[in-house]
């Protein structure tokens, strides 16, 4: 599964895992997925102080989920998602397992329908 | 992203992440992924005491990474793989960001591909 190179860095995996646990981090994330940020700009709708959104970008940055600019004002957060893939490449694995729980569920919908059918008929 | 039913559980998704923040989680649920195992099973390979193990499970299972059986003295742990599903459609959203890293990079190695090639030539 380690097509992307990426797999072999189980520390970094622990990192991504856990800057992910976090819904402000993942809300984040998903505000730079439309342009570069600010701690100040990422505070406001947030209704966070600066010092907490610094704090939540150290551990993304840590993990390897942003990088922030060089401007000294301002160190724009930019999101950074390859670390993304090498998480979704080791839950990959797992695919098989999670798809026949959903196939399992599906089959029991279906037969519960055929049942239901059944019964109004007789 | 909701096709799967399971992107409005934002808390469950702190725990999937956290659960798989570190290292024996994930190597746990990987030989799960082979049939299900007791504490005593797991604590073998892994080198680990059985409340060590115990302590591990219980988080995956807070996950809803793995459930328990019902026989009392062996209780054995059986992967629950659904969730990552939900993880997965999470980190999904960011495909094109990650993918666009790869791209810039493929793009970058043509280009010095190239310039190789033509110093070569001249």
């Amino acid at each position: 599964m380690d097509q992307l190179g990426l797999g072999n860095q189980p520390q970094n995996l622990d990192a991504v895992f856990g800057a992910l646990a976090d819904p402000t981090r993942r809300a984040i994330l998903t505000r730079l997925a439309d342009g570069e940020a600010s701690v100040m700009e990422l505070a406001e709708p947030f209704a966070m102080s600066q010092p907490a959104v610094s704090k939540h970008l150290k551990v993304l940055e840590r993990a390897g989920l942003i990088a922030r600019g060089h401007d000294r004002q301002r160190r724009p957060a930019q999101l950074e998602a390859a670390p993304m893939a090498a998480a979704v490449a080791w839950l990959e694995d797992f695919r098989a397992f999670w798809a026949g729980s959903f196939d399992q569920l599906d089959g029991l919908l279906e037969e519960l329908k055929q049942a239901e059918t059944k019964g109004k008929r007789e």
